[in-house]
């Protein structure tokens, strides 16, 4: 049995685990959840993952793992998207646990809730707003210095922060205001190769 | 040079570092952060971690490295504190994305705007206190079918998952109505041990 990935197709973090599986020529199956039908809510769905979201993936040996950035981890453990050197590993590590923290609830839950809810971006929460433009400033000065957010190769902290950078227009904020950012989106959606619309 | 703990004593997301140190008897120096007085948002701060936060350490070899479980699973790298096994493992990093997505964020915060901003309970957001019961009862859940969080051993899970969790009360909760969860709490102060006050 291959891998099995359920995710929604709007979702950066869903998409991420494609992108990852496709770059490491990992055959997979890809099971469409609608998040906004609830269908990540359903008794079948908590059975597999209890805390109710996608993606969630289905191993080769039937086992179940979610979080984005953990299934991310495991499915390219052994891979150059994780650098073997132990610093630069870990510094990956510090850029997907910020992502997760500074940066996907602010940027991601901009776009979600303009892009998806239908509300204005003039009637966004000024914290959203204010946290998102600090995490692409935060971007913006790592990639003014360096190709790549760890070094000068791809890793998961590309892949996992490009998600929701590109599609960072969704939520009301100009990617044009952080031109390395832009480049670096750019870069990163040909390495990959990226093909999903943005 | 050993290994110097920037961190303020009032955060579990800093005490995750200083309890992982003391397990692995890692020598280190700590310098308290006052994060209410701003002590992590000086220019001299922001040089070393642009994201402004606690707890950031500075490696023997003087580099930095910031997000708790980040450095948490760097420290720990190749002990018994991270499972062996691939699917434990990326179950383990299951529940750390998990914590600082899903826990740390109504859990912890609620605990940070009662105790430290002096706003009662029944003030907090509606969607702090459901969201943190919601984390909490998660938690129950998967601790009323296993001692530990990933298996039969302590691992970063719970180093990382305890730390709120046992100062939960701070923010409104009681874990009284979370029985497994209250006596894994006990169980990995035990075994850490852990002698902070909660």
């Amino acid at each position: 049995m291959s891998l099995t990935i359920f995710g929604d197709s709007i979702s950066g973090n869903c998409l991420k685990v494609k992108w990852t599986a496709e770059r490491l020529n990992l055959p997979f199956t890809w099971v469409e959840v609608d998040i906004l039908k609830g269908e990540s809510r359903t008794p079948e769905f908590l059975a597999r993952n209890p805390a109710g979201q996608v993606p969630m993936v289905i191993l080769g040996d039937g086992r179940a793992l979610a979080q984005s950035n953990a299934i991310i981890v495991h499915l390219a453990e052994g891979s150059a998207l994780i650098p073997a050197d132990p610093y630069d590993r870990a510094r990956m590590f510090e850029w997907l646990f910020w992502e997760q923290y500074s940066h996907e609830p602010y940027v991601a839950v901009a776009r979600f809730q303009v892009k998806y809810l239908g509300r204005p971006v003039s009637e966004l929460e000024p914290r959203i707003v204010e946290r998102g433009a600090a995490a692409l400033a935060r971007l913006e000065a790592a990639l003014a210095v360096s190709p790549f957010l760890v070094g000068n190769a791809l890793t998961l902290a590309d892949i996992a922060l490009v998600a929701y950078t590109r599609m960072a227009h969704d939520g009301g904020f100009n990617l044009a205001d952080y031109p390395a950012t832009q480049a670096w989106v750019a870069r990163v959606e040909a390495a990959l190769p990226i093909k999903d619309p943005a």
